[in-house]
């Protein structure tokens, strides 16, 4: 069966779309590699590529663009709104098909050991794949940016994962992780009380003492004048959709509120709606093997 | 967007496991073309092939078998439990993938009029391919089997849609065609009474005033103690498994009878199941494209 992950690089590079393109086109030519989609955003001036295949394409075909864009990136020449360390800012890998969170976390460590020694490069290593607590978060590691990494990086507790213990000359430092993949569910309210959105969020999400694996905040909807649990399901394999779903529902229940209707934005692994269909069906006995299209999955 | 079919042939040949093997060989090495599953019944004499793929591969795949068929079976020989009228008995495509009925009707006539050329072969058409009314129901085209097909073929009602007003001497007459995919769905009940299942199975079904393309019987699972409402369902693009799930709750809730599980039997498409899940959570906008997986399946 064949292993398919999603790799979403950021490259600091949001306004010139010959070096842009550039950087995108590994992606676009490596086989077994599928570029899904590829943003630019002026004032962040950062690109975001997302690409999922194969973990041989995927590595070949990240390495290629990290190659190019440390090549046409100048980091003292950048300027952005989104914080910053380095030319290729992050690289997260994360699980689709067939692939344990081991597996993508020896993907990541092999692509930063990897590409540390090919470009001279100070490579750390977030998330799943960190060598230390302090290090799972990406904040923790950005703070202070490529202006401030300069002294950061000599002190012994921020020694890089891989590479030199001080910045590339023009490419800053990159941050290389796994994490499992964001899937994001927003939940429709039937009124415009911002703070019975807001209450539900607190109730359904980790930090409030609701779902281990969901984040969530209540956001008003002006145009529709009706408001939305908005929520990230950062490990949909452990708390299901289903899961937020009946408990915002039920939450909303002791305010008269109502569920009408809800919204996933962007992308997510067919497992997450198999869980959905397999829970209110109430199937016993279901494998993913007795769906047609993973059977022809398994050929790629 | 590539488009995928499945596809069941049924041959004349349950025992010979030498020429089972021959038979099946071409959907094993057909590139595009993926060998899900066959299996062979001595009893009935006869070998079921599902298979999926491209329309080019399976067109070539499908063409290739029906040669070895029609090579290594001679009817004259040939006894089973099971209806049949020649070698290669029937042939149905299914759309499981960007896929109209039209394009499933249009390689099903070509593979019939290719195959009623190639191996002067007759060929009648069936279900959405049928050119009358009478010949949608393959039973009904089958009648006389292939011992009384050799007069019944005289009969101008019963002329082949393609190839000769006679039997082939050694492989009769095929039957070729398209229809939906049809998914087998199980509801069980917490009841040990076969009445109430066959009830609920009454008023599901479409011929007793239910569901447009459902067909359900009640059933006893002795060893469990409990009954099952079992369905096909013939077209899950318009009958929606939420649907019979839910018509078969709410019908038993007049019997104080509650559904305690279900099952899926064999293949299905994954959209059925994304129809599911999209009816459960609500969902608004949901496109089948935010799907990773479907994007990898572009690829094909």
């Amino acid at each position: 069966m064949s292993k398919i992950l999603e790799c979403i690089p950021n490259f600091s590079e949001g306004r010139d779309w010959e070096k842009i393109e550039k950087i995108v086109e590994p992606f676009r030519k490596t086989e077994g590699v599928k570029l899904l989609d590829y943003s630019a955003d002026k004032d962040h001036n950062r690109l975001v590529v997302t690409v999922i295949g194969k973990p041989s394409g995927l590595r070949a075909a990240v390495l290629e663009a990290m190659d190019v864009a440390i090549d046409v990136i100048d980091m003292h020449k950048h300027k952005g709104e989104h914080p910053r360390m380095g030319a290729v800012d992050v690289v997260p890998f994360t699980p689709v098909r067939n692939v344990t969170m081991e597996e993508a976390v020896e993907l990541a460590r092999e692509v930063a050991k990897e590409a540390a020694e090919r470009f001279d490069l100070p490579i750390y290593l977030y998330e799943e794949a960190a060598t230390k607590p302090e290090r799972r978060d990406l904040a923790n590691i950005r703070r202070g940016e490529f202006e401030g990494f300069a002294e950061k990086i000599k002190k012994p507790e921020w020694k890089p994962d891989f590479g030199p213990a001080r910045l590339h000359p023009t490419a800053g430092a990159t941050v290389v992780g796994a994490r499992m993949p964001l899937v994001a569910f927003n939940i429709n309210l039937d009124t415009d009380d911002l703070e019975i959105a807001r209450a539900i969020a607190r109730k359904v999400r980790h930090s409030g003492g609701g779902l281990r694996y969901c984040k969530a905040i209540g956001v008003a909807l002006k145009e529709r004048g009706i408001v939305q649990v908005s929520m990230n399901m950062t490990d949909y394999t452990k708390t299901s959709l289903y899961q937020s779903f009946e408990m915002v529902k039920f939450e909303a229940q002791r305010y008269g509120v109502n569920v009408v209707g809800s919204e996933l934005i962007g992308l997510l692994p067919a497992q997450a709606l198999f869980d959905v269909a397999e829970y209110y069906l109430r199937l016993e006995n279901f494998s993913p093997q007795q769906v047609m299209e993973n059977r022809l999955l398994e050929e790629l």
